[in-house]
């Protein structure tokens, strides 16, 4: 099953995503994990080689099972690991063979061109506290069918109560 | 690929586990996700079906890449999905097919039989704030090789900042 890792950096209220040339569709920089590999050194790892930059402060905002679905059957079925950071350190690429690298402000995540799921998920790491979780449904043309979502917000323990 | 959600209760300072009837090892209530399933609803499905019990706070505290490995090769490859919560309703079973249901101290974690990686990621659900990654190597007896861990906590977000 393919697992994919990708990164958001939400920082001075902008958010750096990565323009696709097949589509002109925004995405956050991120890939395939490998074999064994963790999704946090996955998630790390792809975008510093898709960015040149490195990011600090990484954390999981959201773990997705993804459908693909024609005329009603399952084709194919994958797992997407969603990671944001506030901070980065290193000279960012301006264009990769992936696509163009460009600073947006957080708002436009609702606007610009994307995959449905991905603004949802997007959306919910620069926007809201604690880790999101569902399942998308798509077409294989990348067509949202419909979209199943959970979230939770992890209370924070005070040692003295 | 296989993929598995458990579940820890941690309510009064004790641990909810399952202790299996093959090794007399312990778990945390979960099992195999259904394709399609979020993790979070596969955890509270499989945790309410061997428990009768619903969790309440349920929210995610760690994600694990798991490699059984024999004489140096990987064998199989799978992925652990471990949740915690604070509360729960129902009554709950006290035996089941799968094993039997006790109550531990917090502390137990560290002493009572169980696979060296759960141990690892029990303790991290019961004492820390936040999220843990990692890849554990196991043989086919489920004697842990080695272990790979990284975490992450979430910087809260003050809106009047």
């Amino acid at each position: 099953m393919q697992r994919i890792a990708n990164l958001l950096i939400i920082k001075d209220k902008q958010v750096l995503l990565l323009k696709k040339p097949r589509r002109d569709w925004y995405v956050a920089p991120g890939g395939k994990m490998e074999p064994g590999e963790s999704i946090f050194k996955a998630a790390v790892r792809e975008f510093t080689e898709e960015t040149n930059a490195t990011p600090i402060g990484t954390h999981l905002k959201g773990v997705y099972t993804m459908m693909i679905q024609e005329q009603g059957k399952t084709v194919d079925e994958w797992m997407l690991f969603t990671f944001a950071a506030n901070h980065l350190t290193g000279d960012l690429f301006k264009e990769t063979t992936e696509g163009i690298l460009e600073w947006h402000p957080v708002e436009a995540l609702a606007t610009l061109p994307m995959a449905e799921g991905d603004r949802t998920n997007l959306q919910f790491a620069a926007n809201q506290q604690g880790v999101q979780y569902g399942t998308f449904y798509y077409t294989p043309e990348f067509q949202l069918i419909e979209e199943s979502i959970q979230s939770s917000i992890e209370e924070v323990n005070h040692p003295n109560e």
